[in-house]
C-alpha cells in the first residue's frame, strides 16, 4: 500500500464502518470518496453503541466529520 | 459512481436531508451544490426529531455545517 | 440555477435572513457577498427567539460564522 | 457595492464595533484589514455588556475570531 | 532526519501509537500515510486507559483528528 | 498604514502583549512573525488577570491561537 | 531574526517544551519540523502540571494542536 486511499479503494462495493467525530457511527457500502474523506454510502444504517437507530439508504458524508473508516 | 457528488448530481431537484453538525435537520428540493457542499433548497423545512418547526422557503447552507445529506 | 451563490445574486438588494452557527439571526438587505460567504447587510437587526434585540445599520458578517441564509 | 470589503474602505479612519466569537465586543478606529479580516484598531476599547472594561491603544485583531464589523 | 514524516517512514510496517485530539488511542500497525496524517493502521486496537476496548482490523484515520503518532 | 501586519512590523523589538482564544495572555518582546501570526517572543511571560504566572524566556505561539496583539 | 521558524532552526537537537491548545505538556529533544509546526520529539515526556505522566520516546506531534515551543 502506498497511500492511505489505497485502502480505501480496496473497500470499493464492500461494507464499511464510518465513526464521525461526534460519535455518530454508520455502516454502509462504500460506493465513492474523494481526497477530503467526503464519501458515500449505501444501505446505510446510523448506529448507537452498536444498535441500529436509523436506516438511510444512500448518504454523502461530509469528510471533515469522519474520524476513522474501517472495513466491517 | 465516481466521485461522491455525483450522488448529489443525481439527487437535483429531488427532496433532500440534510443533517449538520449541530444536530439541525433540514428537508428540502436540492438545487444546486458546490465542491465546499454549500447548498441551496427550496421548500425547505427545519425539523427536529422528526416534527416540522420552521419553514423556510429558499434557504443557502454553508457546507461546512453540513454532517451528511441523504436523499429523502 | 447552476451555482449556490447564484441563490444570492437573486436576493441582492432584497431582505433576508442570516443565520448563525451561535444561533444568533440577524435580519437585513442583502448588499454585498463572496465566495466565503463574507456578507454585507444593511438596515440590519439583529434577533433572539423571532424579537428585535439590536439595530446595527451596516455589517459585515465573516462568512465561516454563517449557518445558513434565507429570503425574507 | 460590489464586494463585502467595500463596507470597509469606506469605514476606514471611522470607529467600528468589531464583535469576536466569542462574544467580546472591540470599539475602535479602523486602521487597517486584509482578507482574511485581520483587522488593526486605533483608540481600541474592550466592552462588555456595552461598558468599557479595557482600554488597549492599538490592537491588531486576528481575523477568523471575527463575528461582525459595523460602523459605530 | 529532515522532516517530520521522516520518523513515519522509519516507523512504517511497525507498531504504533495514534493519540487522538479527543483522547482515543489506537495501536496498530502503521502501514501509509500522507502529509495530512491520513494513516491507515493494520491489526488495529482502541484503548481507553491502557485496556483493549476494540479491536478494528485495518483503519484509516482522518489525519486532522490525530494529536500524535509514536513508536510503540 | 495600508495593512494590518504593518502594525506589527512597528512593534518589532517592543514589548508586546498577545492575548490568546484560550483567554491565556502573553507579554514579551516581538521578535519575528510571519503571515499566519506565527510569533516569537523575546523575555515572555504568561499572564492571568494581569499576574505573572510562568516566565518563559523565548516561545514561538502558534498564529492560530491568537485572538490580539497589542503593544504594550 | 527574520521568521518564525528560525527561532525553531536554533533550538534543533535541543530540549524544548510544547505546549498543547489541550493544555497538555511534552518536554523533547527537538529533532524536526515543518511550516505547519508538525514537530519530532525524542526521549519525550508528557507532563501535567510539572510532573512526568508519561515516558514516550519519539513522538511526532501534529502542529495544529500546538499552542507554543519554548527552548527548556
Amino acid at each position: 500500500m502506498e497511500k492511505p486511499l489505497d485502502a480505501l479503494n480496496k473497500a470499493k462495493n464492500k461494507r464499511v464502518i464510518v465513526e464521525l467525530k461526534n460519535k455518530k457511527e454508520f455502516s454502509g457500502v462504500l460506493k465513492a470518496f474523494d481526497i477530503h474523506l467526503n464519501t458515500v454510502l449505501e444501505e446505510a444504517e446510523e448506529r448507537e453503541e452498536g444498535k441500529v437507530v436509523r436506516k438511510l439508504g444512500q448518504i454523502l458524508i461530509r469528510g471533515d466529520t469522519i474520524l476513522f473508516i474501517s472495513p466491517a
